[in-house]
């Protein structure tokens, strides 16, 4: 749909620099590239958790938690909202940060928050359905990713707290993420 | 030092997407631009904080916590913790997420974890001068950013905390960041 790439772009590494980049080779542009925020929430509503089941690859079909990439001129908080928004039509509210994960192999970071759902939800256009649904009836085997997981994991270690310290990558799963 | 920037791109809205960007006239590039991540820390040794005067500009020659822009390839503690090898030679170990901060205006979010140094420090080439210094001592007046103020201040509420949950934007804050 939308090409990211460049035909023109070599690696060099740029002067005063220390690490190879893409350049392009008929202006010297720089395409610095550094890891990008996904930011997305466990949203809650009468103790059900709202899942939506992706319309788009990657995972098309798999079940996910509303959460998207960042954009310039928002928080990350913000982002979080936009995105439950766009998935579930589903105005949320920031309860507080639930975990920070790392996945280098894609050069993500995913801020994941705990919040809860303010009115209705419904099915936006990323997504083929969204529900509530109860921890009992959770698709373990049909999430999209690792960090779907996790993310489900560290909410219900934190399920009768107000405050707790928040999430990183569980131990054990670098070949997760490397 | 770096062309970081083309004569060629035009703001445009690539089709299936709802935001302009800068594509290049000449071959189709999208220099889609997302949020950045910097991962700092909080230093500490025997209570004392770890500053580093800053020798590059923005605001060279004011006192600064070691943090810096991830770089693709790592988690967001390996970051801090390169930043902190890079900006004051000091091997740190990292106990645990302290904060987490946007800036909009400048498009950033900045991950702030409090660790504590394991052995000696230096001044490393990005810095004029680097110490440990007392609470007492911290010079307020001579920071380098509003998040290094705050990241302090919230270290200080988390002292003599084995957990805690970690500390966003302070409230009043928007004239700074927005």
């Amino acid at each position: 749909m939308t090409v990211k790439d460049s035909p023109n772009f070599a690696l060099e590494i740029p002067p005063g620099d220390d690490k190879q980049r893409r350049v392009c080779q008929r202006c010297d542009f720089i395409d610095y590239q550094n890891p990008k925020i996904v930011a997305g929430a466990v949203v809650l509503k009468d103790d059900k958790i709202l899942l939506c089941k992706r319309a788009i690859e990657p995972r098309k079909g798999f079940w996910t938690l509303p959460a998207g990439f960042m954009e310039l001129g928002e928080s990350v908080e913000e982002a979080a909202m936009r995105e439950a928004q766009e998935e579930a039509l589903a105005d949320i509210e920031i309860d507080r940060l639930l975990a920070v994960y790392s996945v280098p192999r894609i050069g993500q970071v995913q801020v994941m928050f705990r919040a809860h759902l303010k009115g209705d939800f419904g099915v936006g256009p990323e997504s083929e359905e969204v529900k509530l649904v109860e921890w009992k009836d959770i698709p373990w085997s049909e999430l999209s990713f690792p960090t779907v997981v996790w993310a489900l994991t560290h909410y219900a270690e934190t399920r009768n707290q107000a405050a707790f310290a928040p999430f990183a990558n569980p131990p054990g799963t670098d070949e997760l993420t490397r």
